[in-house]
């Protein structure tokens, strides 16, 4: 399998962990939900991050999950792994074991007790050598959740210090004029890498506009993500904000903190991608006002699809 | 004027503190965007809240600008004053000004320290001694910003205990259930105080289709919250969700973590609501990109409001 | 092996776990490190807790060092394993495994992202559910690292809800009153736990008055916390303290943010119960001038000793 | 009134501020308390710091308690005042007054949002800006309660572009190596500004002899801390060990979160330094076993100094 790089673009969809309403490990759903994946245009996949219920999985599961992956896309896009955790070993006996199963790369976030510019570098230098030159990985930047503010500076630095790291997953909320700093630094020959974003889509064109190479943020609807990307790249942006503000309305209601991932795998099941819209517990479950929410939103959705052509 | 009390209903609107762009405190502005507000139906005005700049003005122009807006209003809609403090008496000492000045309530964010329910409920408790019984308030609950996470129990426990606490503002990100839990208890016979939403407005179909009884946030449309609240009112869920769809695009790009209020106050300024789009230093600066965001969006924005009708 | 239960009192040793300077895991030293902490009357020892650099090793070495600590130990006192993790499933796996390996019980910590009283008592249910019945476990309340403040009424729920939770690991800085509470609550009929106090020891005499079992924290001299214990367990208050102060300028040092347990391991390494007193990268070394600093403690600190008799 | 400068020298106190059984502000007893500070060899005083219980004064009463201290100083030393505020501009507000009132200095400590190395910088530069540059001011790096690291670079920046800034009161928990680093700066040719020492005094001989000029923290009994730097400076190393020893075990237990302070009041009160042992509301009370604890303490403590003489 190639490994990732540079000049990675398009949207890789953050996936789900699908399991049962037992709460085992759903393997069947995995291959229907990459091909789902697949079928909507998604440029890469990545398992196990913070929304794939990733700390909920044994070794023993995370590991099946990653290789049932990777066997069903059978290399026709890259699929990276989620390694965070608290310490380097385990985090490099993870990468490890997942490059050898056929990944094209890690995912990283910082630790949440990083504070000073110059703690952060470290982590990821200490973070690089962990992983060693082979395998390429993402700088997750997160602060929402992790609470560490990585500064343009300290991306830079890893930038320039570290060339396994090979795309930034850039999260922050949304920080547009981060992609601008960094776009800037590479446009003055920097090294350029592969600027992904998040924020669950919900600045997909201005993050776009900014120079962002592609997305890799989860959304129940990918065909949304890979369609702005695909206007955008055409240099459509009317029919790239188009078909952004026709989801918007159910893609704000996904973003939730607490519930949006019990949202999420909802209409994922409703639209076949997996069995049951299950989380492994602990987590929370959609009462059915939530649900009448859902609906209603859908509906709404489905008639300016319509409209949109 | 009279007091804020539990049967308060409709949008009442965060406003911005207007500065000119050599940073001095601008009251003529003060005017104009209170006529601004009141003339698209604000039901009521929160000055000196989170998005109000307050920490940025000195104890003398806190009073001055409060007193300006509360003479314009002039009695016709109430006005609640941020009285957030690290310390309770500051916080009482702030009160009986802007109490004495004509505010008709005051609003209270908890301290960042806070963590156990016990702790929660005691800093309220002491909130509403050091206030006393005649000065009514707002409890604010604003976790994405305050860090501390209120148990709908701990809420429950002031409602019942603390009858000069007579409205939620609510913004737990969304937080719908708990919405839906405070109005069950009121359902079921306890007291039942005023519920108005924050969030930015991103969540109002929701919210209000959960038992809030109106808004309290800022943006730079106000004639959108205030015509989704009346089409609710009026059991027209379809007109609440339309507008609220033509407004989302911006909205969503209003709320911003750090550039924001520059954002909202670019348009304010330019809707002529008040004469200058400058944040008191220090603070954040629009750039040539974002405006070009802005007024992209804008546009789309008009377009839409056009067709709607 | 027994298991761990309400009745565990004394001194329970934390373990470092020991390296070469080449970083790899120095299994030997794991043998004479245990003889040194036995020899000294240990009642008890816990491995893999938050200064045993548990997130540095990989599952495979976590579990060669409990296996050969369990061992070496042979049944002699019971070994506590710190099980600590972002997800249930990881923490019942390295549970089952560690039990079945011999551990007498593990240990738990709450997740940093805890903060209402129902959702801290709601994650120790969970992992009683987890770890099963048959797995007795501590509470590890340790705010000043995890951030989450447990209200003794938390504490209490948990006691009366969950008989798989034996002891509690009172490390809130230092927290007597919390101890007393719970005491007062034993005394009136409740169940008791042991409750075995941490702090680096700086508390002993204080937290042993006020009815804690004993200790369950790190020092380089163990016999000092023993020597506490033994003589508040003989009702020699006056000695308890002599011996207590005796050491109490180096425990102070040794319990420094950030270096304290490279200063614990250099006394280790000086006294031959580890062979080298290097961390595993990432971790900070002792300047020559902290050397320094330790060398002037430990002379001044044998001269009480000689004097103490 | 001489200015605060980089040449400050010796233990400035951190004074509590004296309230009645009825939470009334003390005046009487804020003489009593700066004769008994001076009386013991104070070489300055700070005002309204974090131990100051600052946010429970209303603004008046704030600026009573300052003049009455600065009154009854009249101009022996220098008395620094804590104006820490989340905004910029009521700090220059009260930083104005205080010192038209005769302060000497005065002293910030960042807001605790402050996360990346610029952004930490940035805030200084404000302060030193809103201050202006007549005001000589003190950084007060305390990470523990602030939230905020400041990396060593930071402070250096300061130090180099800030001139105004002429004192770190230093308290990294206690961070040797920050002193260690900033004295090899000065060393170097940079600027050197005075360091004081917090931490509760816990560290003193060990951060005296790494290069602080002095402490500034509060404790019950400032003579040992005014003894130990005394005998520092006089090269009697042996002398300042034997004192900070013999005053250790109780120090430690002021030290104390969440009681320390009504520790600290509870023995300046015995000791005739203040009225009233009150905290004003709301805060912690001792209950009888603390102050068992304490006298016990005591007790001990007055038996080792008679035989140190």
């Amino acid at each position: 399998m190639a490994l990732l790089d540079e000049t990675a673009k398009g949207v890789f969809i953050i996936a789900v962990t699908p399991f049962g309403d037992d709460g085992a490990l759903d393997l069947e759903s995995a291959d229907r939900m990459t091909d789902f994946y697949l079928e909507r245009g998604a440029a890469g996949l990545t398992v196990l991050g913070i929304m794939g219920e990733a700390p909920k999985l044994t070794a023993e599961e995370a590991r099946l999950f990653v290789r049932r992956v990777v066997a069903r896309v059978a290399g026709r896009v890259p699929v990276v792994v989620g390694v965070s955790a608290p310490g380097l070993a385990p985090m490099r006996e993870l990468a490890q074991d997942v490059m050898a199963d056929g990944a094209a790369g890690v995912m990283v976030a910082p630790v949440s007790s990083l504070r000073t510019d110059d703690q952060c570098y470290a982590y990821f230098e200490g973070v690089a050598q962990a992983l060693g030159p082979d395998v390429p990985f993402v700088l997750q930047d997160y602060p929402l959740t992790t609470g560490v503010q990585l500064a343009p500076q300290v991306i830079q630095r890893v930038i320039d210090n570290l060339p396994s790291c090979v795309m930034l997953k850039h999260e922050d909320w949304p920080g547009l004029s981060k992609i601008t700093a960094l776009r800037k630094a590479s446009d003055g020959g920097k090294r350029r890498i592969s600027i992904l974003t998040g924020n669950g889509g919900l600045f997909l064109p201005e993050e776009f506009s900014r120079g962002a190479d592609g997305a890799m943020t989860g959304f129940a609807f990918p065909e949304m993500m890979v369609g702005v990307w695909n206007a955008h790249a055409a240099g459509d942006t009317a029919r790239a904000h188009d078909l952004f503000d026709a989801y918007l309305p159910f893609a704000r209601y996904e973003q939730q903190q607490g519930i949006g991932l019990a949202v999420r795998k909802y209409v994922l099941a409703a639209r076949g991608a997996i069995r049951s819209a299950a989380l492994r517990a602990p987590g929370p479950k959609l009462s059915p006002l939530d649900i009448a929410d859902i609906e209603l939103l859908l509906k709404r959705q489905d008639a300016r699809l319509k409209e949109l052509g």
